[in-house]
Order: C-alpha cells, then structure tokens, then sequence
C-alpha cells in the first residue's frame, strides 16, 4: 500500500485523465500495460496507483519516484512517444502536476467523532 | 501518514483546485483553515493530505471519509455555502470527484531496479 507522506522524500506525480465513460475501462487497461510492461521497471520508479471516478469520467494515477532520470529519458524518446499516442486514444485531456504533500490532518480514530489533528505543518 | 488502499473500504475524494501562482499559498491557508475548523471534526472524517503543485497552479487534497452523512448535511446548509464561496476566491476552477482505488503497483524495493508488481487486481 502506498503511503502519502511528507516527509518520504519521494517525488509525487498526480495525473489526472479525462475520458467518457464508455473509455473509462479501456484506458485504464492501458494505463495498468503501460506500468506493467515499462514504466514499472525504469530504474526509481516507487510506486502507480490507479483510481477510478465513480461517475467514469476520470482516471487519476498517484505516483511516487525516488529520481526521474530514467523516466524522462525514456519519454524523450520514441517509447514515451508512443505511450502517449496510445493513451490519448481514450482521452479528452490529461493534467499532470508535479507535487509536494504540505499539510496533512487525521482523525485520532476513523470514524469517531474527535476532532482533526494535523500532521505535518 | 495516509494509506492508499485499494481495500480499505474508504470514501476517497480528490479536488484538484487550479489557481494562479501568488494564491497557492493563500487557497492552502484557507483550505487547511476549514480543515481544522470544520471538515476535520466531521463525523466519517477519516484525513485530509494537502498537496502543491511545483509550478504553483494547483492545489490538491485527497481526502478519506468512513461516511459523508455530516459532510453532505453540512455542505448543504449555510456553512457549505460560505466555504464553498471562501475557496472561490482564490481558484478559478475545482475538479472534485469521488474514487475507487481499481489497480497499484509498487517496486519491491524502492530505487532498486526491480519489475513492478501489482499488489491489486
């Protein structure tokens, strides 16, 4: 399980696809190939998380690398190309941001009504 | 530390706030206020994990909830229209939707140059 963290040290990608949601599953599945078959293996990546809006018109994908060196050779070439091409099969627009986590609150205990404590500051 | 979970049976939320560079930190402020002020002490609350973008243009919470009877009421009635109308001051759009986590992948060891493995199906 990935953990939001602000002080892992990781660097956080947060990619956010918008498609109609008859495409909703089908670029997920490219996503999840993508990941699979070469993203996943490049040298510092730490972790893809996919989730699905419930109302299928979003795709949201929170990544976390240690360093990006590999990753944006790999996208300066004709692999990372192609990757894109295939994925805006199935989408109207990507919004992708580079993150840093700045404040984070919990409650004590999930579901108990106490009040939020921050984390992080 | 918050956990993505694709089994946590958690509400998740994420809002991406877009703004201009010089309110990143003022919609920060204002988000985090509301935070520790009211959302935060919600019952079904469960975290709040505030992110920046590196460029300055967005603001992103991505926020876990048991249930969201309180928030809904909430939101619904005078105080949800303040803050709503608070935070529009210094965004010009907010992408909000609700999320299932479908898929994660994870390196077995972060930094080593391992294949992903997918934790989910």
């Amino acid at each position: 399980m990935a953990e939001i963290s602000a002080t892992s040290g990781l660097i956080t990608f947060i990619n956010v696809f918008s498609c109609d949601p008859e495409n909703q599953q089908a670029l997920l599945d490219r996503l999840r190939a993508e990941t699979e078959e070469v993203v996943g293996k490049l040298d510092g990546f730490v972790s893809a998380n996919f989730h699905l809006s419930t109302d299928g018109r979003r795709v949201l994908n929170y990544a976390q690398w240690t360093h990006l060196d590999a990753f944006n050779a790999m996208m300066a070439g004709e692999q990372g190309r192609a990757m894109i091409m295939a994925v805006h099969e199935f989408t109207q627009s990507i919004d992708i941001h580079m993150y840093d986590v700045a404040a984070q609150y919990e409650a004590q205990q999930p579901s108990a009504q106490l009040d939020a404590q921050p984390v992080t500051s």
